[in-house]
């Protein structure tokens, strides 16, 4: 198992912390937007005098609300369909260790969500990176591309829209794209969205789910924690029209007895009053947005170090794959906090290598997070271009 | 993967429910007893304005409770020989695929808690049965028993004391035991110890922390869900000075990201005042345990069916494996919901073939867990004795 990418610089952050260094996160995807207060009220609510097991595949009340919630954003699932989880991670390894036979391959557009490489080796099965270069905004390359990639071995493609940690949104034709692919190759195609609404611009999500004739082969793998802003809760879910993933969800879901009883209901508050919430949310990210692409563009053209710098506008979630006019994205993520601060305060961002399978891919990248207020954002940007400024000198 | 024996009769009890049927449920070791007060306090007091992630090996203030707890216990750990786990499930599926390559065997001792198969399919590696006989009080055989079954892929030896489902306790000489083919044999020794504290008589639990000379292959597998009355909170943890094992722990959990925050506000505050419920809760198991017992020997001594029933008296957890007057427990325990009642009630049971790997293991016990209120058990075992007669009667 490889370190987390996100994490692996932790004991740097944390010496800097103890000089005295303010650190700001963008390293890390910890939105911190306020829990709703009716999730919170629900929680302190409960009043079950035992704190009990509830069904492995989650509670009824919640697998309710989620066809409800489903049903409003017009996928035509029902109650049998669903499976909870602990956290969108349990929804991903469950999913590969049912699907897939230990030694087979998955499809996955790369860079990625890294903690995906640590599921495929919980499940046994090998991650076979699909290059989606920045070039390109991170979009699909060609069918025969793809194709090529697949071998006897493959089980399924599974990708992130909006993505972790590109911003970028496949459009309807691309998911059409890999529907077809799937079709055609037998595989199953596993969609990770958990950025659902995460858009930007305008744009509008395509769910697997609204992708006709996939009813046994599309997979949605879903978790509330950064719709709800409940990461701590570790809720989840897998959706799915075919019967027999179902089932061997449900048996690898009764040996670890049931997901946790509290977030679940918390995430049944939360789709209850998500209308009042959500909007307001996503307006900020895209403000965010902004923010953090135009610092990254005057970095671009600062004319420090090198000078052929891109970066791709993020469409939605609130990551940005950005290119640094820098020879070295490990080394640099480090220095800044080694070696520097403004003003005594300097800025942790995830090194780009971490997030590819492709060897070299992203040395010179950076996953920025963009989880801070306005205020302290601009700040941290500010200081991450100060910090490229003065890299480059030395 | 099987289906979980504990559930699998969950659709005869559904119906019998919908007949109008009370059904009394002794298959699950869901314990009635209230979660303390200070628990769902402290949950309630919980007051970030985000419900964020926490470190993937635990908050620190739950990991600073936990070495407070062991040393209470008497065992001499730090705070670096422990991971958060979300369950006692997490804790065993992790520490597995931590250990053991594909392929590879653990020994354990059989009868066992059913899910350690499902665990063992997860991880890739085959369970192989150390015999306990009921005769022999499901202690272990002699050693030469146990290691003909050793192999070159034997990895590890995992044992549950106070165990589920026999409530027996390995005594000290017989953990020594194991720890002594343990280092002959090279092999890891890991202990569930969830119902440490749930033992009678006057016992001591032995503790594999307290076993000399194992600091590299010792690790403890624990659970507070039993212990606080808060299986919904999904809180477990590993304890092992091994500190290989430790790191690779860390890097499944930065996968997973972190065990749910809720839970582990909660079990804090249990480990703060656990003084204050402990004592109370086991009287009450003990009591039950005398319940059970009694009827049971009631049930063998009553002249219903074949003559031969064996019952082992339960040291500890709160759980029997009975062998009943009856020549198939799985057929008697879906009769107990398809075709009988007493005054319109009923007694759930888990078969006892689900709990062995050796063929034919069981097929004449039944689990009971006793985590009913004193009037309701007696009126469940009532049932089950009338059961057993006229099911014997047909």
């Amino acid at each position: 198992m490889p370190a987390s990418p996100i994490r692996k610089l932790h004991p740097y952050s944390e010496e800097a912390k103890k000089r005295g260094i303010q650190v700001f996160h963008l390293n890390i995807g910890q939105p911190d937007i306020p829990t709703p207060k009716a999730i919170y009220d629900a929680i302190r609510n409960y009043s079950d005098p035992v704190l009990s097991y509830g069904p492995s595949q989650g509670l009824e009340g919640l697998r309710r609300s989620l066809v409800d919630y489903y049903q409003r954003c017009g996928y035509p699932i029902t109650i049998e369909n669903l499976f909870v989880t602990t956290g969108g991670s349990e929804a991903i390894v469950f999913t590969l260790m049912a699907l897939c036979d230990e030694g087979e391959e998955i499809l996955i557009p790369d860079p990625f969500y890294t903690n995906y490489a640590g599921f495929s080796e919980m499940a046994g099965v090998h991650p076979i990176p699909i290059p989606t270069p920045l070039e390109e905004g991170f979009h699909l390359p060609p069918d025969q591309e793809i194709e090529s990639l697949i071998t006897p071995r493959t089980r399924a493609i599974l990708y992130c829209s909006p993505n972790n940690p590109t911003g970028t949104i496949f459009t309807k034709e691309e998911v059409e794209r890999l529907a077809r692919i799937a079709q055609e190759k037998n595989l199953f195609l596993l969609a990770d969205e958990v950025y659902r609404e995460f858009v930007f611009d305008g744009r509008v999500h395509t769910s697997l789910l609204q992708i006709e004739g996939m009813e046994d082969r599309a997979v949605v793998l879903d978790s509330f924690s950064k719709r709800f802003s409940v990461c701590g809760a570790r809720i989840g879910c897998v959706v799915s029209r075919n019967s027999d993933l179902l089932d061997a969800l449900l048996r690898f879901g009764q040996a670890r007895l049931c997901p946790p009883t509290l977030g679940q209901i918390g995430v049944m508050a939360g789709i209850r009053d998500m209308d009042q919430f959500m909007g307001g949310m996503i307006c900020e990210f895209e403000r965010r947005r902004d923010i953090v692409y135009e610092t990254l563009l005057e970095i671009r053209d600062s004319g420090f170090g090198i000078r052929d710098s891109k970066i791709h506008k993020p469409e939605g979630a609130f990551y940005v794959m950005a290119q640094l006019p820098i020879e070295d994205a490990e080394t640099f993520s480090q220095w800044l906090l080694t070696d520097f601060h403004l003003n005594g305060k300097t800025t942790m961002v995830a090194p780009g290598p971490g997030f590819y399978l492709s060897p070299e891919g992203g040395k010179r990248e950076v996953r920025i997070a963009y989880v801070l207020k306005e205020k302290d954002l601009r700040e941290a940007m500010e200081v991450l271009k100060r910090g490229v400024e003065e890299f480059n000198r030395k």
